[in-house]
């Protein structure tokens, strides 16, 4: 396979500005290409589309890869297919997965990036290019017509990891207790990525990118800490 | 109506014991009472119906009220149009709310309670006595047919309410941000319901219990906090 994917926890980290830290992964994602596509569905803060839009493309500008918005297009699908490259920013799952089903671009985005086109997410982003958005940390505030997601790898993403705080009274579930539940009715593999780390997928290879670990959920398992010079390509393995 | 519901944000606050924090409310609600039809659909830390239920037993018999598992009968749906009072226990939403629709509960249960059988919720029993799910904390483990839940009230709730923490460096949402998102795509009001907090409702009356304030959040205003004497009824009128 041919894909060229980079899945990243989150697209500002604190102290740095927007898709900073993750500068030189994207470079590397998207050299020789000028133009990429972005799709803004998931909507931060309620921010509109242009807005979004303008701020991903002010990032990129500086770069010398111009951005264009889906929602621009009077054919999404068509803009899809014709993509260079493709950036699903961050937001919310739900809302983000409802609009991909709604515009008919599921289809299109799986077979863009399969034929190689680069890919990139940050967050809900990411959520979207797993295998279900069953481990996104969003709240359901809209109806999905299913929780099936891209499937450009075949394993979930669990973004923004957190760590349970050692001393806290809440009772709230941890992360670690909400995938252990996750894998009570689902069996494939968690990524909970911290937030300044990405995962890079280049054909049949993943690579952790950034400084920290990431905590990986296996069915029926321990959790297992991997760093990023670590050989983690039995999750391209998982079915 | 004579509804009279008790809607509990958790069963167990920081250095108390199961339900011990809601003592006086449940008996309050559950008085005259003999009996009371558990569902434990919702499964926290994947524990099993009957391992769920022998908890809940225990913590209710000192109380001199006996306990019955709706999975413990052949025919849920005759269970629940016979239970004296019912008591839906946290877990996962999703879950539980798939179960709900799956064991053809829903309509039952509204009519239970419409006619004054006392409902008590803790958490995700308490989320499902909303409009929908569309608040819940919960991670979407499962796929439910709707979101919509039971709508014994006409609000949606927050239960495990957190405020934002001063100084975090988590790049992730807070609380407030996602329920401000929810209302971008629903009209109803939310209530952010802190541990150690409850809602009594009594036929239309709704009284906020425990020593903690409630945040509320109306769709386009800014969130506002009540104090458990103030009157909140304006949140039985909402549509």
């Amino acid at each position: 396979m041919s894909r060229n994917i980079l899945l990243i926890s989150t697209s500002t980290t604190h102290g740095t500005g927007y898709l900073e830290h993750a500068e030189g992964e994207i470079k590397n994602l998207l050299q020789g290409k000028s133009r990429l596509l972005f799709i803004p569905y998931a909507r931060p803060d309620s921010v509109s589309h242009k807005d979004y839009t303008a701020k991903v493309r002010e990032a990129f500008e500086k770069w010398g890869i111009s951005v264009t918005g889906v929602h621009e297009a009077k054919d999404p699908v068509a803009a899809v297919k014709e993509a260079e490259a493709v950036f699903i920013g961050g937001g919310n799952t739900f809302l983000l997965l409802r609009q991909l089903y709604q515009n008919n671009l599921i289809k299109p985005l799986q077979e863009r990036v399969k034929q190689g086109t680069p890919y990139m997410g940050t967050s809900a982003g990411s959520n979207v290019a797993g295998k279900t958005i069953g481990t996104t940390n969003d709240m359901p505030i809209v109806f999905p017509k299913s929780f099936e997601a891209l499937q450009l790898v075949p394993f979930n993403l669990n973004p923004h990891y957190q760590d349970p705080e050692p001393g806290s009274t809440h009772m709230g579930e941890t992360r670690e207790t909400r995938i252990k539940e996750f894998h009570t009715h689902n069996t494939q593999p968690v990524v909970g990525l911290r937030e300044g780390s990405m995962l890079h997928i280049s054909g049949d290879r993943i690579t952790l990118k950034g400084s920290l670990t990431a905590r990986v959920f296996l069915q029926g398992q321990k959790p297992q800490e991997f760093k990023p010079e670590d050989d983690i390509n039995f999750l391209l393995e998982a079915v």
